[in-house]
């Protein structure tokens, strides 16, 4: 097997977006290195030769969906208030244009549902929710300095609001309720009647 | 197959609670009738002769869930915000005293994971979540009445406090973060410092 480094970035950009794809169509029990294979212009070998096993993989996977995150969640130029609500959107709503959120949260939740049993795997999740929770306090943070959201705790309000988002994605995929929409609604409510200061 | 009205609820009761100590201990992925029949009293045809498939059996135990938390939620002696706090911690920490909250929580979230593929599962999981919404949005309304909580929508604030729930959950199972305790904390600093009126 090679090295992370070793590859170049385009033959890793072009494997995790076929497991991107793979994962849409397939979910995340059914997936096989095969069907990754399909998705891309490589061979099922030439898959095993940069990473041995699916769970190597889709640990690198998840690393990259933080840095598509993070990329996203770059621009700080917005006041706080936008970023948050961008923020919230692109979570509940999916990243990408041609991305279809339904589709990807269900293999993400399938994937989590995996975690107790696959350590590699929660440890790359828990990076993720660590990081995604510090950008949020982050922006209450500046949204507090610059006299936008009142003086609240933004550890505890980070984590009202990533848990709310991570609920709403599991209810809009496993019930017929429009969750989504639902939990959006919620979060406009909180952050106007809780979060923002009268001014 | 004999339908539901004509075997005892001795009978149900007893291969409902086989199903919830099979869950948790295999998970939903790996569970078979043998399985179910090996935690009861019954072999594996004579819950072939009560449930057709493995589906019905699970839409049943789901139903079978509600009615547990509805009995647990029944006493409206407390008052609302007693009553809210004690249905958040039977929702994060478990019904039962000798439940292992995180195995159950992880079977159920396999199986919402499967709700988009399995009609039946999706159906019986919408019935208990707008259950479990309109539970909370009644305590919340009660609260309102009563002057103990401020006049919010009962609705958004549910829908806020539901998923919330089930997003601290979800990062329960598939992260290292204590999001359990961290989510009763937030949800806390919520319901203080926006739900309860001043007085």
């Amino acid at each position: 097997m090679v090295s992370k480094e070793e590859k170049s970035e385009e033959t890793r950009q072009e494997i995790m977006e076929a497991t991107f794809r793979a994962l849409c169509k397939h979910g995340y029990a059914n997936l096989t290195m095969q069907k990754i294979a399909n998705e891309s212009n490589k061979s099922k070998s030439s898959l095993h030769y940069h990473y041995d096993t699916k769970e190597n993989l889709i640990v690198e996977f998840i690393e990259y969906l933080l840095e598509g995150f993070r990329e996203v969640m770059v621009p700080n130029k917005e006041n706080p208030l936008d970023r948050l609500n961008g923020l919230i959107d692109r979570m509940l709503y999916g990243l990408e244009e041609n991305e279809d959120p339904e589709k990807f949260h269900t293999a993400l939740i399938e994937l989590s549902s995996q975690a107790p049993y696959q350590k590699s795997i929660r440890d790359q999740i828990s990076i993720n929710d660590n990081e995604i929770h510090r950008i949020i306090a982050e922006i209450i943070e500046e949204g507090i300095d610059e006299e936008v959201f009142r003086e609240v705790d933004p550890d505890v309000v980070a984590s009202l609001i990533i848990s709310t988002i991570d609920g709403g994605r599991l209810r809009q995929i496993s019930t017929n309720q429009e969750a989504s929409d639902e939990v959006r609604h919620s979060l406009d409510q909180f952050i106007n009647s809780y979060l923002l200061l009268d001014h």
